[in-house]
C-alpha cells in the first residue's frame, strides 16, 4: 500500500518569497490526507502537482494563523472548481465559526457537503478509522490548545507464513483461499487451521505529526515505534528559554522525543526565521538522534523507501 | 507630489502558481493605501519590496475570497512584526466579526491600533481626508454589497500665475510669501489681491478603483475625468450574457465606462482563467477606448508619466 508524505511547508510564523507556511499531504493508499494549511497552501498543492479535489481529510493542529489561514481559500477553490465530493475537517471548534461567518459574508453555499468534527481540547481519541487508517489524536503543549496527530496503517488482511508452505506441502492453488482466511485440508484430510497457516501483515506503517509544542514526555508512549515521527523544531537548543516561553521545541528536544519514542525517522521543521543554515539545526539534532532529516518544502517521504 | 499605484495581482477567483489574486499599493506621498488583499498579498509585498508597515489604511472593495483573504495573514504579520502604528481599515461590517474571531481563535491582542471603518452598503461618501487626499466609496453593481473607491489629490496650495509676475513687475524675492498667500503692493503702493496673482494648482491626480461589477453608466459621473481608471474586464465581448449573470464586465463595458467618463487611462484586469492570451483582451478594449493598459503583477503606474 502507498503511503507518503508531501512537505508543501514548513516555515514559522511569516511567510516570504521562499518560505511557506506549515502543510503537508499524507497519501495512504491513494487516499489523501491534508495536515494543517498555511497561506496560499491552495498554490503549493498546485505547484506540485497534487489535485486538491482529492483531498477527503483535512486536520488542524491548532488555530494559529501560520496553520490554518490557507483553508478558507482552498475550501472556496474546491467550490468553484465543481466540487460534489464530501470533506471532512478536524479541527478545534472556533473553526467551525470562522468558516461560516466567511462563507455567509460571500453568500456561498458550498455545493460539496462539508462534515466539521470538533477536535476534543482535552482528550485524546480516535478520528476516523476505515479499513486502511486510523488517525488519532493526542494532546500537545503549546500556548493555545493544540493537537498532534497519529497515523496507523491497519489491515485485516493476513499474510502466508512461508516455511507453513513447505511444511504441510501446500499446493500453490490452495495458497490465494487460505490468505483470504479459509483453512487447509491436508492429504490425510486432516484439517489445518488458518491461524496456524497465516500472521496478520506485519509491516503496517505509522506516523506521527507534532506540530507547535513543547517539549512533551507524556507523548513518547502515544507515538513509540512509528516510522516516522514529524516534530516541530523551531530553536536551536541553547534558546530553550525561548523555545519554553514560546510554546515551542528546540532540536534537542525533538530529537529526544524521537530517541525515547524509538522511532525509525525524524523529521525537524517550523523553523524559526533567524536560522540562514538550516543545516546546523540538522546537525545539532543528530547529537542526540542520528536519523534525523529537515523537511524542505517539496520533500516527499515515502514510507517503503526504509 | 508622487501618485504611484503597484499591481500586486490582478487575476480572477482562484490563485495558481503565476496568478495572484486582486491587491494593488497606492503611494500618495509617501503614504500607502492598499486596495484590496487577496490570499498571499503579504509575499507579494515582500516581493516587490513594499514594506507593510509602511501601509496606513486598507480598503476592501467586497467580501469575495479573492479581494480579501491575505487581509488576516497581513493583519497578524505586522503584528508580529512589531507594528505600533495604527492600521486602518474600511469594509463591510462583517469583515471585523470574521477578523475578530480569527484573532480570538489564536489569543491574540494586537499590539498596535486596529481602527474598523463601516463601509456602507447603500451610501456614497467620504472616507477619509486629510492635507493631501480625499478618498470616498461609490456603489458597484455586483452579485453582493461592492464599493468602487475615488482618490482624489487636494492641496490648500496655490501656484503663481506666470503672466501676473510679468504684468506686476513683482520682483523675485516676494515670489515665496505670495506663494504662501500673501497680496503684493506694488511700486505705486497699490494692493493687488493674491487672488488674483495665484491659482489653485491644478494639476492633481485622481485614480478610480472600480473592482468587480457590471456595467454601470450611474458611476460615470462621480469617476468622470480621473488620470487613472481601473476597471475590471473579466471577459471578452462575446461573453456578455456569462458577465451579466456573474455579475462582471466585459472588455467593451470597461471601455465605454472610460469613454463616456473621459479618463486618461484606463486598466483592465480581472481576466478570467479562460484567457491564455491577454493581448486579445487588450485589443477588444482598444477598439473603444484606445488608451487601455493591461494590468499585470509588479507593474508601477506613475501619475506624472502622462
Amino acid at each position: 500500500m502507498s503511503f507518503k508524505l508531501t512537505i508543501l511547508g514548513c516555515d514559522s510564523a511569516i511567510p516570504t518569497v521562499d518560505k511557506q507556511q506549515t502543510a503537508q499531504l499524507l497519501n495512504v493508499n491513494e487516499r489523501f490526507f491534508l495536515i494543517d494549511c498555511g497561506e496560499n497552501t491552495q498554490v503549493q498543492l498546485r505547484k506540485y502537482q497534487l489535485s486538491f479535489q482529492r483531498i477527503s481529510h483535512i486536520l488542524i493542529s491548532h488555530l494559529h494563523g501560520d496553520h490554518y489561514y490557507g483553508l478558507i481559500g482552498l475550501i472556496t477553490s474546491m467550490h468553484l472548481l465543481g466540487r460534489k465530493k464530501e470533506l471532512h475537517i478536524y479541527a478545534h471548534e472556533i473553526l467551525k465559526e470562522i468558516i461560516n461567518v466567511q462563507l455567509s459574508a460571500s453568500n456561498t453555499n458550498l455545493n460539496y457537503p462539508l462534515f466539521f468534527h470538533v477536535l476534543p481540547a482535552n482528550e485524546e481519541k480516535i478520528l476516523f478509522k476505515d479499513d486502511n487508517i486510523e488517525i488519532s489524536n493526542f494532546l500537545l503543549d503549546h500556548t493555545i490548545d493544540c493537537s498532534g496527530f497519529l497515523f496507523k496503517e491497519i489491515s485485516s488482511k493476513r499474510e502466508i507464513i512461508q516455511k507453513k508452505i513447505d511444511e504441510h506441502k501446500i499446493p500453490f492453488d490452495k495458497i490465494h483461499e487460505i490468505k483470504k482466511g479459509a483453512n487447509y485440508i491436508n492429504e490425510n484430510n486432516q484439517i489445518i487451521n488458518n491461524n496456524e497457516l497465516t500472521t496478520l501483515i506485519s509491516n503496517l506503517h505509522s506516523y506521527a505529526y507534532c506540530s507547535d509544542t513543547r517539549f512533551s514526555s507524556r507523548i513518547i508512549p502515544i507515538i513509540s515505534n512509528v516510522d516516522i515521527l514529524y516534530h516541530e523544531a523551531t530553536f536551536s537548543k541553547e534558546l530553550d528559554e525561548r523555545a519554553n516561553e514560546t510554546g515551542h521545541s528546540t532540536t534537542k528536544d525533538a530529537a529526544n522525543i524521537a530517541k525515547e519514542a524509538n522511532v525509525k525517522k525524524l523529521l525537524i521543521g517550523h523553523y524559526s526565521k533567524r536560522y540562514k543554515d538550516l543545516n546546523m539545526l540538522l546537525d545539532e539534532s543528530k547529537q542526540f538522534f542520528h536519523n534525523t532529516f529537515l523537511t524542505k518544502e517539496g520533500d516527499v517521504f515515502d514510507f517503503d523507501s526504509f
